[in-house]
């Protein structure tokens, strides 16, 4: 798959809700996923799809979604963007019981047909 | 102004159509520009103030734009994110006279309070 086949397929599958698939069958084994800022439970920078794995895991586990929205992709090269748009309930920590809109961009690298870096781009008030 | 600043600024003068003033403000002398295609007349990559202000002129003067949306900020660490869709009429080229919605995203790269380079990552079709 080329980069834009990979973007759709990703697209698609988060539309479908399923982010963990969409992990496991696009993301390779030495996957870089990058935060705007970590906390003492989940660093900003994470490597390998193990760790990735987990950190979806530990999203869907402490979040209630009842909404998302998932826009593009916009492609460039071997690299794409996508934009989520989402209604959640944390279940945990400082915002727990909060329902909010959480409204970020992924910015996505290819090699070899599958996603080695996933970047995310949202605001964080400061 | 730091990257959040720099980037709340682009937005907003993107708002009020003010692109050349927003190039003008808050580029560096040497800026890069990379589109995802360049043509013989406009090349994919373009470097230094004047090579951008010159883009920027010759799109505003072979473009009719009935309405424009800014979206963003999103921002990480250095690099932030803006998307646009626009209702344009191409004046010129294989799409002259036919009215059309671009959609596409900013990613911006800021160092010591200027933009340093911009990407646009859009759908081609391919």
């Amino acid at each position: 798959m080329n980069t834009r086949d990979v973007a759709k397929k990703l697209v698609e599958m988060c539309r479908q809700g399923k982010f963990i698939e969409a992990a496991e069958a696009l993301y390779g084994p030495n996957i870089v996923s990058i935060e705007v800022m970590g906390s003492s439970e989940m660093p900003a920078r994470l490597e390998g799809i193990d760790a990735v794995r987990r950190k979806g895991e530990w999203w869907v586990k402490n979040h209630e979604v009842h909404s998302s929205k998932v826009e593009g992709p916009w492609p460039h090269g071997d690299r794409f963007v996508v934009r989520f748009t989402m209604d959640v309930t944390s279940k945990v920590g400082p915002m727990a019981g909060k329902r909010m809109t959480l409204d970020e961009v992924g910015l996505y690298t290819v090699r070899d047909g599958k996603i080695v870096q996933e970047e995310f781009f949202y605001d964080m008030g400061q």
